[in-house]
């Protein structure tokens, strides 16, 4: 990314500073690898999901959703495979008292001399590797001991296939359709890291989509591309995004193909979201482990079959730092660097900000007036406090792309102007007509203008 | 609630018939008292959140959002009191391995004979009361054993004290404001019950709101008064709701004033959303445990202050249920008894379905492109299965306020019929009008039929 001034230093300083994404628990010396959304990250984040969401329930006839709950039956494990396969190999060292991944002490530290590698430390006493869950455990309800424990779910996927008969019976949806989940999902990891990009707690958007055997490579297909061109729509330069289909080696024991859409991430090329053709793995192994029938009959031609299973699973934390990263710019405006981050409007956390030239001659109470009349329709801001050129810049760093000016000629013929985050051109319209054009510009398809 | 026809049975029969929220992990004999949002409750319930943020983010100026982790540093919870305080006393059967609050004997079933109560039945050896935390725990990170404890949020309100701090440096707000968070908390009740009024994992619409101590008293009555307008205007009945103030003996002991927004529920009176006066409690506490100066410091007039705080706190699916039932309703159409939910337009999870009156004539192309150009805009279904009438029932018991039907008429001039579902009057509206039209009565002020 030598043509590009983006790093992840970069992108994490002004998270904190304009309180996007936070340190957790701060004020207590953090929790490792743990944030926190601040007002504008919970902004952007929330218009990310809406996106995804918009894009398939709102855009098509064949996606329903669902929310399933976080701590399902501990069966839901047995049968997935996470019980017994979900693990990572681990060694302790006895005297500092850290874990270690065991296929990975060569990027690990001694816990006393943070210089070595674990093995090379001063009294160093490894334990045996031995295979770690994931799953985070812990008990529910009014039961002692026994039967009481259960698992923070490790991907929502499963809630999805828990209710897949139940989905047949009243949604009134046939194979080909897919089941939606937005949701947290939970994994202990040994090494999470790369500020939000791998964290314990994270987001995620899945969808399994339910197809004919016959037609699972056609849609394998489709959502690929489906879920690329997603991103690109949204912003994200394609020369930033590719896809990449797992080698034999690299798939699942369930999966007959699977392909990452990667994005050129400040620190390198990495998974944004995997595409993958699960078969009828889930559905044949809930069908076993609750001794229920999970085929879909076909009232119309008697057939009844398994349906092969196509699952879009994305990161909603991981595109979040994926439309921050490629909107990031520094350009130069009248001498100085200005900090911009060229977001999709429909993703800025804020659509636009209304701001009167001088805090005078009636112009705040008009400002206050067209803040009364946007916000009925969306996200909008009110500052008044300094110089102009100022509040414009505040208003680039976090991605705001129109500029409301209250002037003095907006008091002779109720006008103002309307300054573009990406062109810097200003506009003048007329109050009554800004909300509409505000709403059009809104809806009006959208380039990065870094591609230009 | 004798002049009503809704019943719990009714919401929780009409919520599984249409996929609104169905018991969890149903395939593997459910887990208690865990619920599944379906299709139709995910969007009941993201209609429900995302008016909650409208109502504070984008209709108000001192107001801004967060979204914490849900596992936070452990200290958390000793400075909140949680750790000490946040118990039931329980009793163990040592027989049956059932376990019961111990202050709720009256209530509870024998293990062995359901028609007693606990040390009434067969062989009933119960152990004395102890103390059971209601919070979940379970263990995280790489660090072995000792220290790496945590805990399940039982409560999203003090994720917002951890970051008071950082928001004072960040959000350029300065006291009064608030800070609100929607997300999932866990408690491992004893009792849960009656639907998702009471689960285990739940979500919260949590604000704190930091203010002057001077001004607390006149900030807990704006609130009071605030939430419960919410309510009313999303459609909620006047005499369905109602502020009942604490009594001193019900008061936590960080708080000096709790009022409960309550609703008539089909089970009765219950609690929908406390507003508390909590004081500096909680800023005092995490202070002196993080040993960090909370205080506000107002520049210009050198005052410096820890702020007390009203909090205004709701659960999503308590306010789901309310809106679920209030709406609810039964009446008579050509002799046929209808159900119908009455949701305000806002939160109906389908705003308008588009129904081809015969799949024959070229009403379903029409119908087709009327679907593309609203879908644009808003969550519409189409539908062209059936008998019309029978299809307009289906949208009245999921609560789509129109209904826009396609008929002979409209091949020859491009209008279409748009049913109301609770006037059921039909007008004519041209197709080109229709996208702003359904705009036009969605931003409209709404009142309950029922109060009419």
């Amino acid at each position: 990314m030598a043509d590009d001034v983006v790093t992840m230093d970069k992108i994490v300083s002004l998270c904190k500073r304009r309180g996007f994404i936070l340190p957790s628990s701060e004020i207590y010396g953090g929790i490792g690898s743990s944030y926190d959304y601040g007002h504008y990250g919970v902004l952007l984040k929330n218009n990310v999901k809406g996106q995804w969401w918009r894009s398939l329930l709102q855009e098509r006839d064949d996606v329903v959703a669902l929310d399933s709950a976080i701590i399902q039956h501990p069966r839901t494990w047995e049968a997935s495979g996470h019980i017994g396969g979900f693990t990572d190999p681990l060694v302790d060292c006895r005297t500092c008292k850290l874990r270690f991944r065991a296929d990975k002490l060569e990027d690990a530290h001694c816990g006393k001399k943070p210089s070595l590698r674990p093995g090379e430390g001063p009294d160093c006493d490894l334990t045996e590797a031995r295979n770690f869950n994931l799953m985070f455990q812990t008990t529910v309800g009014p039961v002692q001991e026994e039967g009481s424990v259960v698992f923070l779910r490790p991907e929502t996927a499963q809630g999805i296939f828990l209710n897949f008969k139940q989905y047949l019976q009243f949604s009134r949806k046939k194979p080909p359709f897919g089941i939606a989940q937005v949701g947290k999902s939970f994994r202990n990891e040994i090494t999470p890291g790369n500020f939000i990009f791998r964290m314990r707690e994270f987001e995620q958007m899945e969808m399994e989509f339910f197809v004919p055997p016959a037609e699972a490579d056609k849609w394998y297909e489709f959502w690929k591309q489906a879920r690329f061109d997603w991103y690109v729509k949204l912003g994200i330069r394609e020369d930033h995004l590719r896809l990449r289909a797992h080698d034999a080696d690299e798939l699942s024991h369930y999966s007959t193909g699977t392909s990452d859409v990667e994005y050129l991430y400040p620190i390198g090329w990495q998974e944004l979201e995997g595409i993958a053709n699960r078969g009828n793995f889930d559905l044949t192994q809930h069908a076993e482990y609750s001794r229920q029938n999970l085929e879909y009959v076909d009232t119309a031609s008697g057939d009844r079959y398994l349906p092969y299973v196509i699952e879009p699973a994305a990161g909603a934390d991981r595109a979040t730092l994926a439309f921050l990263c490629d909107a990031y710019d520094e350009d130069q405006i009248e001498g100085e660097t200005r900090t911009v981050l060229r977001l999709h409007p429909q993703l800025a956390p804020v659509k636009a900000a209304v701001l009167p030239l001088v805090k005078k001659d009636g112009q705040p109470e008009v400002a206050r007036e067209i803040l009364a009349l946007l916000r009925e329709r969306m996200q909008v801001e009110y500052d008044e406090g300094g110089a102009i050129g100022r509040r414009y810049r505040r208003q680039d760093e976090i991605g705001t792309p129109w500029s409301i000016t209250v002037d003095h000629q907006t008091l002779e013929d109720r006008t103002v102007t309307v300054r573009d985050r990406d062109s810097l051109t200003q506009d003048r319209v007329a109050i009554d007509a800004l909300a509409d054009e505000l709403e059009r510009r809104l809806r009006a398809p959208w380039r990065s203008p870094k591609l230009s």
